[in-house]
């Protein structure tokens, strides 16, 4: 079987597709043969050892994954070979409170990753899917899709009436936004892109802001909310938007920050968070019993996940130069 | 009837005793005669001006402060002539979720505050407090019991068997110590000074480490806990000690953000927040359900809150004095 | 003005229309024009005497009811002249943990209720309600959508993805099922006759059944969520229907008790609940924050309460005669 | 090796010792050499034959039990020969929402229990228990101590000034006094016997209730609170007590419903659950993570549980005699 490995060192250069032995299930395991894989900046990150440099090399990259189960070990009681599945970021993560080897057992690093022909990985590092996504639309659920839900439900308990800006349009926001309508909440999105704001509110956004147009953002925000504030942000750029995700958000309310991509260091001003009861909320992918609730509802509402590009296989070095120039909307995705 | 004003300019010079009219209570309302005050640092910053610069003059400062009914107004219901009662930070914020209106109707500026003979309240405006307090004690119970009530129970339901560190050894951190020893949490507090650290033992600190000592007290408290984490931090210090709390605290564990002492920005690093799954939640004082439920529990264990020292009132300008030179360990108060 | 008034006994009978000098409002009141009025079953057994046989007699029945403000008396802040508000059924019940009094003290008994051209209220006893609404609509929302939003909202946190059991097509339980929707949770209906079956997939219910046709409609509602059973039941019936709940429900579910209609007492069978990890969590209607929560949602969406009929101010005893008989769909109002 | 095995029917008469061979761990498992067995009334019920008719024999009985790990099979991480380990209830539960198979895979049935010398679990089945506890007292861990610990605190959230009314002085009403105090809640207790009133004080119980002399103790336990009610009971009745509970209660206060012993079934009024807005929350033990939530506690308290009296292995049989004869106060145990 074909796998792509970091190999020799980090970066783009060294991420190479080898031939490998095709693995074999043990007890309590099952091996599935892959069909598509989606890419998160995390993945780009590891690969050029941004992420963390003292990663151990060899790596097959990636986290989020659909396969068939095509073999499975002895001792197996719930999958059966034909059903398909998706992979956990943070397989031994099973519900409720984290703890460190839980939330630091991850796959795309240290463990292998997705994007190989074959895996193999114990029963419950896996998940049934909802069947009315196709192969590539269900790859995308594994950490885009989880940590929307995690950010909104898991850990935000958003609700019908409520408000939510959602930062960007990239995967994460996408989902949340989406998850957000479901909930009976109304978005806000921003984006440096008025293009990308129109498709956000053909998705269901209720407002759009071009926060390059409009660098106060965060009061046009609550403005829009007739002055009270939305009641969660979906923070996706970290140090660099932090200030006006406080200026958007009511008193009392709750930001979930799920990205740094504005930088993950700066000056930040402490003092909104304390004098207007702030909660911010790091969110750090979640829990098999969150993919699970998420995918009952993913089911219920036949949600499309928004895909921007799918790529074959051989041509996973293409999807990763397409990411790391950041112009998509949805996710980026490869194909078996 | 006397009280103290901050007229014709910020600064301790501009803080004088004069001479007003005693009020009368209208509808709905009561006249207290006041007994002690209590001290916050907030009531330092609002008299130089530090806290809110546009706040007009004349003001009466102080939130924190305890009196007996002398007269009620007509439609008075749950108050009679004789009864004790404490001061509300925040007497519009009843419970539940806060609205702008109710956060920033505050004693002490805005709106007149406690460091006057007589004062004039609508009756849900203070509550009863325990009888086995003395005055000075009760008084202290607003602002300082109320924000640490609110950090370690109404949001952060601290229980049985869990950590907590308390940086310092201030009002609101000698309350959050007795707190988390009633809720059958340990505590570990951290100070600059190794007497503060055995008194802290004495009130119930299961561990004390100091932090100029050993400035990497994050780490040193994270491996008391077994190498696990804190669950809980009580961040006094905001910019200058977030990122050492961030160290201290376990994977999926809260920071209540309660003060800034220790300077209200800087660079603050966000991956750990994200990566560790950290709450941080700010905490501004309370809401009169809390007050009310701490109250139950300071009765019930006839919990003593910690008094440093108490000037009379004609004094009150050297107990601000005191205030600043942040020697103390627990409330400074003023007795009528 | 008039109002209706039981007076000299309890009964129909005792119901009648008097002449009464119109109130003022004093200090913080205001004083409405009554516009519409909705009925509960409360209202009923109110006037029959079977609620509270010990109710002082006069009384005004009905808890429900708009009016536009057309009086206000002194210090009255945030309600002016010509805005339009509902009445709450427990005035005093804020938020957060309700007491004795805050639950005791309701409108149309022991208070004075809404069947009158005028009434006078604290300002904090009303709220303004969404714009889109008719009068009549507006006026369905203080007993039936409150309770239908503590169960599934305040107390019972459903979330998209849920599936959600609605006893019966009354007011509490088609306001359940809209707002269900609202969250993303999809719906089970039950009643006893098809064509108000047929209205209610109408109105976004996902499966209804009939429980005459199918007795053990409990172990029907388990087939349809695929044999995990339904998240939540809003229980209407109380005795004759809580056993076939206990069937529906999942392992670790929540039965929301709204009402007694089949019976106030029964045996009862409490092993499932305990095997099960049940919760059965009484509503007793909600609170003003829960009220103002609901009319963010009502207004965002565009709810339309269902209005089954509306009578006249002066036809209002027809109206509780038309209640009684059980046969409506949807809300009872009176119109002035 | 010798094990404790129903065979051939239910009834004490059938509960047999027999020899039999010693089991070895597989992949994942590890054996454990039995040192100590707590009873619930749930094992007598299940050797009678009155739990669960249908129940498949053999059966080697009881689901509570402390042994030291004396061999691992191929990949176990966590544990290592020499390790001192509890058994959990229901092994599949780990945490957050139970599911049907996770909630009925329990030991002492349908899985075979702690009876016996030896015994083969997962790794995943057992948790390490505070050290300074005797094996017998650990081995009261699994059911009464988790079961007080879910009503308390997973699914209670009693915390400091609240008060906790705990019926009688079996295995868990006495855990739930204890973890009561830990959370800094005051205890009434209710018992027949004056004795053990006077020991359940001795223990920390804020006040005692004869439930013979007072037949109306619900009315006693409210005025105690001054009139409000309590905010917590642990419920072990069932069908017999249920309607005293609700009369202790307070408005929107907690009824955990954990046992039946005064009946299954019988006459309840609902009425006072709607109106006064009680929860009533059926507690089936519990989940592994509670286990570990709660071993913290008991750990940082040295908590010591109550055992009322400790039988030799071969004794079993006169252990659950006295166990059926329903005198002791604190947990029966059986010691190899």
């Amino acid at each position: 079987m074909k796998a792509f490995v970091i190999q020799g060192g980090f970066g783009m250069e060294n991420l190479q597709l080898q031939e490998r032995d095709t693995p074999r299930p043990g007890r309590g395991e099952v091996r599935l043969q892959m069909k598509a894989v989606s890419l998160n900046y995390r993945d780009y990150l590891m690969v050029t050892g941004a992420y963390n440099p003292k990663q151990p090399l060899p790596l097959v990259p990636c986290s989020d994954g659909v396969g068939i189960v095509d073999e499975v070990g002895p001792d197996v009681d719930r999958l059966q070979p034909g059903m398909r599945v998706a992979t956990l970021f943070a397989p031994l993560w099973r519900g409720g409170r984290p703890d460190r080897q839980g939330i630091r057992t991850t796959l795309g690093g240290p463990l292998d990753g997705t994007l190989t022909e074959h895996m193999v990985v114990p029963e419950g590092a896996v998940v049934p899917v909802p069947e009315h996504l196709s192969h590539v639309e269900a790859a995308t659920l594994t950490c885009a899709g989880l940590t929307a839900w995690s950010a909104l439900v898991t850990q935000g308990g958003v609700t019908a009436g409520e408000t939510v800006l959602v930062q960007g349009t990239g995967g994460v926001s996408l989902f949340a936004l989406q998850f957000a309508n479901l909930l009976g909440a109304r978005v806000i999105v921003t984006s440096s892109k008025d293009d990308k704001l129109e498709k956000a509110k053909d998705l269901g956004a209720w407002q759009g802001i071009n926060y390059i147009d409009d660098p106060h953002w965060g009061r046009t925000a609550k403005k829009l909310t007739g002055g009270v504030g939305v009641d969660h942000v979906v923070e996706v750029g970290g140090a660099g938007t932090l200030a006006q995700s406080c200026t958007a958000v009511r008193i009392g309310g709750c930001i979930s920050l799920i990205g740094i991509l504005a930088g993950p260091q700066a000056d930040i001003a402490l003092t909104p968070i304390l004098m207007q009861n702030i909660r911010v909320q790091g969110i750090f992918v979640g829990h098999r019993e969150g993919f699970e609730a998420m995918n009952r509802a993913v089911d219920q509402h036949r949600l499309q996940p928004v895909v921007d590009r799918v790529f074959p296989f051989e041509e996973t070095r293409e999807a990763f130069y397409y990411l790391s120039a950041a112009r998509h909307m949805g996710k980026i995705c490869i194909e078996f």
